[in-house]
């Protein structure tokens, strides 16, 4: 490392995370932090300590996202802005999420501590209900803050206890009838930095500390069902059965191979999503419905194996006598990250001689909905055995410290 | 048909069936007629004025199994016994069970109002909760009377009320307590014939009014479980995944193309119920469980296909790098029926110029528990599209005339 670097601290990180941590729904089985809890309650109270150690300008919108600002200068110049969300899945793990969100805290706290010289401000932003845990939608906060969802369409997000998003901001305390009338300008925010666990294995299997995202994969999410004939498993004979289920592992066989092998080394496909109806043990079943997720940094990817997934169903209800439907039930473009603020996290890598890996996201994350009013990237740490989701997700500490510096030389030049 | 033929009468049965049937605990879906429910006890009251009407001796044994006599020579020689059950499943349909019966009811009628000249009393026998609706356990009045399940038995079948079907049994009004002191005896019965639909679709695709059946399939049912490893579905590259969906996917499909292929023509192999766990739309699978039953009139056939799926599952696992577990979770052995009763049959059906068609059954039913008490034999009458256990269900009545005078003849033949 050269003399001049300032770095953070990772004790103070490591004492925010775990007792931000120590508060779950569901202590001995993870972590479970949902927007809009008690356990998301206290985490603000403990957050908005810190703040105010920090003489920060704190605002939150109606649906409880937070940009709390460091501006020394006190002028208009528009912030980098770096942060993540405090929220996570049922029983989820240590790091999704809160790792970036101290770490700019952190980032944040060594400028000061350090009086490092800055023009731009800084401004620390943490995005409500990322995961979707209350309303199966991800990344609420961020749509909300960049005007993809509307107030009327948060009337229209229900919980499991049939409360709106809108009726739940509001209890909660934010004021959701403002929602829509503070969105983010373009003049607002120079630049978006966001570090986040890698949750999957491409760091780890590479032994890289960080990586530097280039672009964020776009998707195609299909719907597939396969309508068979559901008779007594003993006493239809093989020959004509219309089997669903028979229909769709070919489906899945063939997708699989060809994703794997005849596309992108960024391609993937996934069937995760899959039920049988009547799923009796002694019935062939009637139906078999599953989810397609296809994912590709490259749109001709997506398209490619779209259309093979496509002709495969069609060939495969042929050959077995099903009838099926096909839906595309989400979609999202691939993006390219900021090739600005990229350059600068590769030059702050080589700098401080990480070993880093420039890499594509395979999830949306709450930075790519900002790619529209400001310069975005993303910092990777691994994740180890690409486990996210789970209690058992973990990152060192010694990575996201690493992730945390080069977020700190990358906010220190992109200030000046 | 030759001159001195007797035949039923049909419109006389129809009668029978749709008083019946019109008496469901699920209207417009289907009929839902339940061992001890009310639907049950109108049907019981229904019938037992019929014995009354026709003089027959009635016992019903401490399970609600009924055994209703014709016995005009008043002798203590061994009964023909017919009959089959009048339960259904939740939403079934308005034969299976109940045409058995009502056409054993009408041979039992024929004879008595032709005043046919017999020596062996004809038995009705009706067994009580065959589709196991209530105790999720198939069969059970004709296992009762036969001794294979003891009272202490159905002190541990328990409804969705964590009623036992001891306890079910009794507060229904049967004796339950006598359950084991009236077993059915060799001494009792001659012969047993049931009349039942085929639930497959052969006799439909060969074109058959009536199917005699030659053997029951045995059967092996396995649980499997595949482990691989739950992540990201987007962010996990397509090599080197551990995708337990995959994987199920190659052992159903070998399975399937195994069975249809390799084996004998009477072998059947089926994978019905399936769950993947966590079955999420953008997550790689942790596990997924299914069941294969694999079924055969050969005892062979069961065993080579039981050895293919275990040697199909041990390399998919080693392949796809997933852990297995394999359990046999229930098993039955093929059965052969009585020669002398099927050369019956199909001396009466040559002779009434029947379209009949030797073939096997897929199914267990009721009179496989009496193989070890008296020669058995049963006759298939078509299902349309192989449907049963749905509201579509359907057999003609000309169909089941047809079948009912089959038996009529082979009581006639055997009561001499």
């Amino acid at each position: 490392m050269t003399e001049n670097s300032i770095s953070i601290n990772k004790e103070r990180l490591i004492q925010d995370m775990e007792a931000i941590n120590s508060n779950t729904a569901t202590p001995g089985n993870g972590r479970t932090r949902f927007s809009y809890s008690e356990e998301d309650r206290k985490t603000r109270e403990y957050l908005s300590k810190e703040f105010t150690n920090l003489n920060l300008v704190v605002k939150t919108d109606g649906a409880g996202n937070i940009r709390a600002k460091y501006d020394p200068k006190k002028n208009d110049l528009p912030s980098v802005m770096i942060g993540s969300h405090i929220d996570t899945v049922m029983n989820g793990g240590e790091f999704d999420g809160l790792a970036g969100t101290i770490a700019a805290l952190e980032v944040i706290r060594t400028i000061k501590e350090n009086k490092t010289d800055i023009t731009h401000p800084v401004e620390l932003v943490i995005f409500s209900e990322e995961e979707g845990s209350n309303f199966g939608s991800t990344t609420v906060g961020s749509k909300v803050m960049t005007g993809k969802l509307t107030k009327a369409d948060l009337k229209t997000l229900y919980n499991s206890e049939k409360q709106s998003a809108y009726e739940v901001m509001q209890a909660f305390g934010f004021d959701a009838d403002s929602i829509g009338k503070d969105l983010l300008q373009k003049n607002e925010v120079k630049a978006m930095m966001e570090l986040h666990i890698e949750q999957g294995g491409v760091l780890e299997e590479e032994s890289k500390s960080v990586g530097i995202v280039h672009a964020i994969a776009g998707m195609n999410t299909f719907q597939v069902t396969l309508n068979g004939v559901s008779n007594h498993a003993g006493t239809t004979p093989m020959p004509g059965r219309k089997d669903p289920l028979v229909g769709a592992s070919k489906v899945i066989i063939a997708l699989e191979e060809y994703a794997r092998t005849q596309v992108n080394n960024t391609t993937v496909a996934t069937v995760g999503k899959l039920e049988c109806s009547p799923s009796g043990s002694n019935v062939i079943n009637k139906t078999v419905t599953f989810n397609v997720d296809i994912r590709d940094i490259e749109q001709s990817g997506i398209d490619q194996v779209s259309n093979y997934l496509k002709d495969k169903i069609k060939e495969t209800a042929e050959t077995q006598q099903l009838e099926y439907e096909i839906d595309l039930i989400g979609t999202s473009a691939p993006a390219r990250l900021s090739e600005t603020v990229i350059d600068t996290l590769v030059a702050k890598a080589e700098k401080r001689e990480m070993d880093y890996l420039k890499l594509h996201s395979g999830a949306v994350h709450d930075t790519m909905m900002l790619a529209d009013v400001a310069d975005v990237a993303m910092i990777f740490v691994p994740s180890k055995n690409g486990i996210s989701h789970s209690p058992d997700e973990y990152t060192s500490y010694e990575d996201i410290e690493d992730g945390a510096n080069l977020m700190l030389e990358a906010v220190i030049e992109l200030t000046q």
